[in-house]
């Protein structure tokens, strides 16, 4: 990888080498963050070498990706993701400019899509030909249908209470899924054993760290989305810290091999139950504390993150600000995303956009600022939740006297 | 719209004028279809000027379709859906050359949402600021999304047996939902008393003649994305005939502006016990007889199709062949999709690739024939026939010993 010079630690600062089976920091086992040799980046390719490419997928941005030049892009388009000037929501808001990037519209709709192309990139660059991991979600999903296009086995190990829903798509693409009769801790230890006994590789978000370099890749479309002119915030959930940390990696990549010349401050969403990330970014260290796991946005839902120390840092390094979210606000914001922009997003995936929306009640954005906020998750991943969010319909007889009473209740104009 | 000629009646050919209301045929009934004129087409687009287009929606080919000039293209990003050359898939049915078209990626996550953004673009030429439709599926929920983010009020009448999941992401869009307590008959009547009552614009795609426009994209951008060398057949689910209809127009319009030299033959599929279009297909005639609804691919149970006259002459013109599937089928359709490729439909969006594995067992396609299989619309809007579809994970206690005894009685070679 010529444009690659190794992996950093970010707990010792310790520089090792980057190959596809790299995962922790040799030296204090810490996570690794990749580290790009940006001249050679800004020789390789420009701004408008890349708005004559027609490769609408995360691959268009090959150069700011950690694989040989000779490895080829998975077949699933993942990537490239609409991004929409939300003038009714930011009416709605009170606000200036918002975009919404919209995540959700990815093969196994969910931002993770982007871990997991690299993932399979990855692990055919290291021979492999098994990929495994322990999740409930998204990560499972998207790891799953990407394999399965590129003819890669996939293990997932998953806690007995998983939502039939996810196994199912995970059957759908072919992985062989092994429910546990156990919790989840149960469960990560079998599947590690798993990994190690039969060598398969391991996309695992927080000790891979090549899964983050596929995440940044929203960042990177973001901004050349807003043809490289960024806004002033970027609002995005967060769980286990990974994919705010590669949010942040994304901007700083751009901005060292100079593609723009502003980093937004990051807008870091959590939920009010379950928040400790904002926590201690809110505080100032790097030092957090475990927290139940009490929200509906089951993909957030992460007491114990694993990827806090890039997370945190994501906020502290940017200027941002931190906004936890009750359930009901999340609801709310499913329900305002849709009606104002007709974009259905999981509870996780409008939590963004709640936060946004409180970030503005409490001042803590400027009214003339401009915001992009993420939605990482399509709806139809949770529709119960969208059930509840939505409310009911009107129930009326098949006669237009019916009709115009029930709209007569609802204050309806067409009466 | 200088590049329309008018309508033109596929019942007794006469020519009408077309304007954004026009709905069916003044003189006899029919149903109209565009006529465009090619030449004029052919003096302000060409093929490279198309590669060179960085619109990645279905808007791309604006001079093929039925607007003017001066109308913008509706918010929500539809088409330009991913299109994959199924190698694996192409290798587990025994032929040389496979396309998949996943429509299911698209922002309501089906092909619908094509003719929703055409509805809109219209509703808005027409001056009007409501549109509605009776509907329990994904023309109801693409055109809510598709209306939301234009700031159009929606109203959709479902009949009150429409799941729940549906009419949730209804709400979520804002549309105003009536749930009407009677069968599909009743909630038709009543939603065209109350659109002739308000002058609402009517989304039926089947007297509303720019719908199919909107659908025909699927068919310019399959051609796009071969490089104009069309494959020699395109499959397609049907039920009541907008959607292949739409498709074999998209081709012919093509041909007749030169953009392609050989028209593909189609491939329509039905369910085994709901195939009303393909028995008149196969006798060659356009008499067709109503049939039971018993299938569960709800997308395309259509006993009474509103559209029979265009389908079944997409079948005969084009010189295609007529495929029915069982539910089975369909459901391992879906499955090998989901493994040979990543792509994970709904049970009417995995039928058309059901038909091609039929057709090819049967003999009615050569081995070395070029195909596509078009995937209309997105498993995650079916998530109870997918674990139908799909199967059982292995449950397994978190210790070793239990996981290889698992593997073990799968045959799963880690034992």
């Amino acid at each position: 990888m010529k444009n690659v010079i190794g992996a950093v630690c970010t707990i010792c600062g310790k520089m090792t080498e980057a190959n596809p089976n790299t995962t922790v920091c040799p030296a204090c086992g810490g996570i690794l963050d990749i580290a790009y040799d940006y001249d050679y980046i800004k020789s390789k390719v420009t701004k408008e070498d890349m708005a004559s490419r027609n490769d609408n997928s995360m691959w268009r941005y090959r150069e700011f990706l950690p694989v040989e030049e000779t490895t080829a892009a998975p077949k699933l388009r993942v990537g490239w993701s609409p991004f929409y000037k939300a003038d009714n929501l930011a009416k709605y808001l009170g606000i200036d400019t918002l975009y919404i990037k919209d995540d959700g519209i990815n093969p196994t709709a969910s931002l993770k899509d982007r871990a997991s192309s690299m993932a399979v990139a990855k692990a055919i660059e290291a021979g492999k030909d098994t990929i495994a991991c322990s999740s409930t979600g998204n990560a499972a999903s998207s790891l799953a249908g990407n394999s399965a296009a590129m003819g890669l086995k996939t293990y997932i190990f998953v806690p007995e209470r998983a939502p039939i829903g996810k196994v199912a798509q995970l059957k759908t693409f072919g992985a062989t899924v092994i429910s546990v009769k156990g919790n989840y801790e149960d469960t990560f230890r079998i599947s590690a054993e798993a990994i190690d006994r039969w060598g398969w590789y391991n996309r695992n978000a927080a000790i891979n760290p090549y899964l983050m370099e596929g995440k940044k890749t929203v960042a990177l479309e973001i901004a050349e989305q807003l043809n490289w002119k960024m806004t002033d915030y970027v609002a995005i959930s967060v769980g286990d810290g990974c994919t705010i940390g590669g949010v942040w990696k994304g901007f700083k990549d751009l901005y060292a091999a100079g593609f723009i010349d502003k980093l937004p401050k990051i807008i870091s969403v959590q939920a009010a139950l379950c928040c400790p990330i904002n926590t201690a970014a809110a505080a100032g260290t790097l030092e957090w504390s475990p927290m139940p796991e009490d929200t509906i946005a089951d993909s957030i839902a992460v007491g114990v993150p694993r990827n806090p120390v890039k997370a945190i840092r994501a906020v502290l390094e940017s200027g941002g600000i931190t906004v936890n979210v009750t359930d009901d606000e999340i609801y709310e914001a499913m329900r305002i995303l849709g009606r104002t922009s007709g974009v259905f997003a999981e509870p996780a995936g409008a939590a963004g956009t709640a936060g946004v929306k409180k970030a503005i009640e409490q001042g803590l954005i400027p009214k003339d600022a401009s915001i992009v906020s993420v939605v990482t998750g399509n709806g139809l991943k949770d529709v119960n939740n969208a059930i509840k969010a939505a409310g009911q319909p009107l129930h009326v007889a098949p006669d237009m006297d019916a009709l115009l009473e029930a709209f007569a209740e609802i204050g309806d104009p067409h009466k």
